[in-house]
Order: C-alpha cells, then structure tokens, then sequence
C-alpha cells in the first residue's frame, strides 16, 4: 500500500518551524512496510489544501494529514477534507463533550469559553473520531472508496501520542501480511563508525532490510521483516540480531523499541541497588530533568543540585575555592571534585558531575567551546572523562547528557555488583 | 514572485533525516518576500522527480531544489531537470576543474577519482554554474521562460553557504520590494482567547497581515508587511504594534523575533539587580536548564535544587517533615516553604518552587495528575498558584515549566523595584 503525507501549516511555509512530524510519520510509515512516495507542505489556504489532497488521493492509498485541526479560523483541513469528499460537517456530540470536560477541569464555566473552540466538534460526516489524550482537537479517520484519510493534529506531543496509541495498530490493520520490526539502539558510538560496520549488511539486504537512523548521540537501527504472521517475523529478524549483538555488543544498550536510554539507566540504578545524585554545571538540569522523565524515578533519585556558579560548587558541593581558581571551574579536577560531593552530600552511592563550556562565548584556545568534563562516581570510585563537542550551546548541552548517561551507565556495568 | 522548494531523497522519505533544509529556505524566500506554497519531498525516482518539477513549475515563478547532485546513480535531479527542459546533459569545464582540484588539494592522485565523480561536472545545457565551497557539486540555476530553476545540494552546510552567499543576492534582484515583518510574543494567555481579541484585525488585514502561532504554552503573531523599503515596512508595521499593545498589554513579553520568555526573565532579573534560585520537584531541572539556555545567567543564577524526594525537601529546603505529611507534598504549603526555603538557602531575591503531580501515577481524587503548584518568592513575599494540565507527564512538566517563568515575571513586575 501506498502512503503519502501532507503538512498543513503557513508556520511550516514561512520556515518557523522545522517539519519533525514528517520525519516521525515517514519512519513510521516505513516500519508499517508502507511505500511512502511523497511529503507535501501546504499553507492555511483551502484551495491550495483541496488541491493538495485530491492529488494525494489520485495517487496513494493512505493519505496522512498533519495541523489545521485547532479552533482558529485559519485552521481549515477538516473543511478541505470535507469539500473534496463530498461530505458535510456535523457536530460529534463525544468529541463536544471532550471540550466541555477540557475546560470543566480547568474551572472555566461554560459560558467563558470562547465560541471558536466548538469548531473543533465538527467533523466530516461519517468520519471515524480519534481520541486525544494531550489535547482538545480529535484526531479523524475518513474512509473514502477504498482509502483513508487520516487527519491529525500539528503538535508534535498530540500527533505522536495518538498516532503510536489509535493509528499504528489502525494502519497494521488495513495491511495484509505483517511487518514486522525491531529496534536495536545504541550509545556511545558514531554514525558513520555503525555504517562502516554494517554496510555488508545493508548490501546484501533482501528480508528483513536494516535501515540506520542517528539520533542525538545515538543511532538506531530497525530491522524491518515482511512476514505473514508475528511468528514468522519474529523468526526473520532473530538472526540479524544476534548477528548485531556480535559486532557491537556493549553500545547496544536496548532492544525494545519504546525504551529510552534514562529508562536503561535507571532499571540498571534500581537493578544493583543504587541511589543517585547529579552535579550540573553547564547542563544545567537537563540530565537530572532527563532522569525525571522516567516515572518512579523517586526510587532511586537522591537530589539533583545545579551549581551554575563557582560559589554553588564550593557551597553545595565542597569543591575547594583553590582548587577552581587555579585549574579552571572547567577541569577534570573540578568535574572529580564535583562527583566526589555530590554523593558525600547527598548521601548517594552513585553520582554524574558534569562541568563544561556550552558557549557561545567562554572559550579559550586550551578550552575551547565544546569542551566538558564528565565525572562518574560509584560508590566511591571516580571516573572522570573530556568530551569535545561542536555546534551551539544547546547542541552542546544536549550531546553532553546522552554522553553523561551513557557514561554512568558503562561506569556501572564495568563494576562489580554490590549490594 | 512565488516560489516552491522541492527535496530530493529516499532517506528524507524514510524519515531517516529531518528536511531541515526546506525550513532554512523557507525562512529565507520568507526573508525575500517570496511567496512559498508548496514544499514537496520526492525520493530519488526519475519518473516522480520530473512530475514534480513539472507540476513546480506550471504554478510557481522560482524552484528551488536540493539534493540529488551527488557522484551517485541514485542522484538524479540534474537528469530530471534537463528532461523537462528538454536540454542535453553537457560536461562544464569549470565544474570539471573544481572536482579535479577538490581531490587534488586532498592528496588524491587524479586517476584515483572514481569515475562517477565525473557525472558532478555534467549540467544541464545553458545552466549557470553556481560554486560549491564545500563539496565537489557545484549549484546550478537554469531559466526557463522568465523562470528559475535553482538546484543545491543536500548537505546542509554546503547548502547553507552557497545559499547565503550566491542564491540570496540571485533572487534579491530577481523581485523588486521587500517584505517587513515583526513577531510580537505572548504567554499567560491561550490561542483561542488570543484568536478571539484578533478577529477583527484578521478579518480585516489587506497589508500588513496579522498570524498566530501556538507554542507550548505560549502564543506568536506574527505581522507581516509588503513594502518598498525596510523605512516603509517598519511604517506599515508600527500601527499593528501599537494596537496589539493596547490589547494584550502586559501578556506580551516581547516584540523581538528572536528574544525568547527565558531571555526576557533572565534580563529583567539582570535589571532589578535580583539573584535567582530555583527548587524543582515535578520538573527535575527543566525549569532551572531552560533559564540556563540563556548565556551569561550566571550572573543572577544562584543554584538550583532539584529535591525530587521528600527527604530532599526537607534536607535542603527546610520543609518541615510535618507538613510533608499532612498536607502532601503537593500541596500548597509545601510549595510556598519550598520557595521560602530555596531564597533563603541559596541567599537569592527571587526564587520559583514547583511541586506537582507529573504521572502516569500519583494521582488521587483531590490531586489528579497534572495538579501543580508554584511557588513565587520576590523579597520574601512569597505567591502560591495552583495549576492542572492535561496530557502526558513530558507535556505537564513543560507546561509547568512555561508557566512559572510566567508566573516568575508577573510576580517580579507588579512589585516596586528594589536596589
């Protein structure tokens, strides 16, 4: 089956936003084993989008459409959607009623809210209506001779969370045969090094096929099986994982496609009994926040403390005022220094200092911007590393957390258990 | 003048890369004053490749493609391009002499060069050679009936540079009059609420016109003018402001384009002389990362706590055990001894706390996931608010994470400055 994309959204058009939707959707699309052949963009125009979508329809099976859905006038895809089937728009008294609780659960009496948010209760008629669980504009599903018009809405949070939960399964449905597919990630390895190591097999691909996507400071790699039953998935793809297993062993940190590398971390924290404490200079919460997004994370974590400034360091941490003066708040001293406290204080068996130049300014030609010392402490034994990495300040802040992790979590496996 | 992007490449169709590209260019034709309606992503099919070409060029002045110039069989857009135009393929001396000097300068013996290397000298007949300063595929812009075909190359970093240095100044001639815009940036207040106040102004736009954009938490207008010159832009413009100040008054944080609600608090912390802490439960350090986004925070960033336990609380921030327990540590009072706790640790004049319940679990009848609450301390006056939000706990948090920098910058301008 064809599929084929469609973003709607002037704010895509005038470069406002980067279109990741279509990045999602179209990786999606591939572990569905659909053939995708087209992405389009189009603005908040109702012709242009009408134009859009006949085209779309005149050519693929399942056409997927991202944004419009929301209260405001300029939202228009379920009118186009609408217009180029032939259908009216009708009120959905389940998808009203979503609006109402909405707003009930933030006080706001009925009466208040304003007129525009009801017209996120129409819909084509006939149309399949979607739940979304992170927002007020329902995701639709129109059947139209043989095809499906799948509508969803532009934030990213909303679209993800209903596509994985109602369309996936919905899309696996409508496929006969099966795709199969599985997710090997790893860590603390380059792109282009994983390339290198597989090109053999993505040459000689046939069933299932390997495809690399790098992630920031990651790479996957899916492996994709065309079978007739899980079984006999299952069977296809089992060997080129054992075979991946073999030549990368310790990078891959997980198999399961839904596990993040946080997650990783912290199942291994709670696995050998280890409570947790995190130092952050330049990151300044981001890893600790990263940790946070795992729920139950309060099992093992003791206290995050972020120590932007010199005196943080010295007060919260004990890091001696000689010490940074004479080798720099950036320094493997200091990131030692910074671990060492961070588990003494907190009482921790287990902590990640990070200490860094993020930039834009800062830098100077023995530190230049980018460079970051990562500190590991388990129970008492100090690991400290220099990590150098290029681009702006986010960009460094963010490659130092995925290194962070993956650092903790190789200073952790290299140790003995203890309990 | 309207213009058109087209993406050439399987793996953007893969969605093994984000089309990064087409929101660079995006925002330049914007920046040009070129009107963009369409962009569309094609895999490296000749058949496809050309339909797309053509259908680009039946409705739009300017196309722009990147990708597909490489030294492989599967880049095909030179080939396409010159199907359509119906023109030979032709080798061009220059082109061919960058490609003998990009490998001579990198110690490559000239019989060494694969062969395919030589298919990037090949352009199609009449077409402009555009050089490349960071790769061996040079640019090209073909005319065609008062027409411009624009072919780049997919890296983004050659693509950039070449863009910014030849293509800009290309198309600046190529449209006379320029486009003059400004953003004016709200938070506090809701899309639809915000839609609502404008209807009339968009109703009623001719030149400027009069978007809004939905970010996490926060609301963009984007107004934008046609105009001769920039003195004439900016003219057009003022009005629009100056109704949309009276308006929204103090919800909007900024009319910058490129001035963010951290940057904002960030300065109004630097020019009330006030010293910052932060003490985070649900959030885990975003709060605290997303001020550090700002460089130079360390002169107003005192620490940041992230007491995520309720030991922690207690420990660092002084709240009392009893408390904890009767009131929950969501709740309240634990919110405001966490601000109060966190100044007075920390020695700051203006401290957030925030305590919440992010989920999945957690919740109870009284508190279901997404209660939150923030704390505001300013001299020693503390302000408590109690929030819900819906959605996932990765769109609570930052959402909470939006609305105490929110809260943050109410509390700190509705009192008299301090010295």
């Amino acid at each position: 089956m064809v599929a084929e994309l469609i973003s709607v959204g002037t704010e895509i058009l005038l470069g406002n936003i980067v279109n990741t939707n279509a990045a999602y959707l179209a990786e999606q699309c591939a572990a569905l084993g659909l053939s995708l052949y087209y992405q389009t963009v189009v603005g908040d125009n109702e012709e242009r989008l009408c134009g859009a979508v006949k085209e779309a329809l005149g050519r693929s099976d399942i056409v997927i459409l991202t944004g419009g859905l929301g209260p405001t006038k300029d939202d228009l895809t379920k009118e186009a959607v609408a217009k180029v089937t032939g259908r009216k728009l009708v009120e959905d008294k389940k998808a009203r009623k979503v609006i109402e609780d909405f707003f009930r659960a933030r006080q706001t009496d009925p009466k208040d809210i304003t007129k525009n948010n009801w017209k996120q209760a129409l819909i084509p008629e006939g149309a399949l209506v979607v739940e979304n669980k992170n927002g007020t504009a329902p995701g639709l599903i129109v059947r139209e001779d043989n095809k499906h018009i799948i509508l969803l809405p532009g934030p990213p949070g909303e679209m993800k969370a209903m596509f994985a939960e109602y369309i996936f399964p919905y899309l696996q449905k409508q496929n006969p045969g099966i795709i199969y597919s599985r997710m090997v990630k790893l860590c603390g390895i380059g792109e282009s090094r994983v390339e290198t190591m597989i090109r053999d097999l993505i040459d000689g691909q046939t069933n299932p096929t390997i495809a690399p996507y790098a992630k920031l400071g990651e790479v996957h790699l899916r492996i994709t099986a065309k079978a007739e039953d899980e079984g006999q998935g299952k069977k296809l793809v089992k060997p080129m994982i054992r075979e991946l297993k073999k030549r990368f062993g310790f990078y891959i940190y997980s198999t399961n496609e839904r596990e993040t590398l946080e997650e990783v971390v912290v199942t291994l924290l709670k696995e050998m009994n280890y409570t947790f404490a995190a130092a952050e200079s330049c990151t300044g919460g981001l890893l600790t926040a990263r940790l946070v997004n795992v729920a139950g994370v309060s099992d093992v974590l003791k206290q995050g403390y972020v120590t932007y400034s010199n005196k943080a360091k010295h007060k919260l941490l004990g890091v001696p005022k000689a010490m940074i003066k004479k080798h720099g708040a950036v320094s493997e001293k200091v990131a030692y220094e910074m671990a060492k406290g961070a588990a003494l204080n907190a009482g921790a068996d287990v902590s990640v200092a990070v200490t860094g130049v993020a930039g834009p300014d800062g830098g100077t030609p023995e530190k230049p911007v980018g460079t970051v010392f990562i500190g590991c402490s388990v129970k008492g034994q100090v690991t400290v590393r220099e990590y150098h990495f290029d681009g702006s300040r986010q960009k460094v802040r963010e490659n130092t957390v995925v290194c962070a992790l993956t650092q903790l979590r190789e200073c952790m496996l290299t140790r003995p258990k203890v309990k």
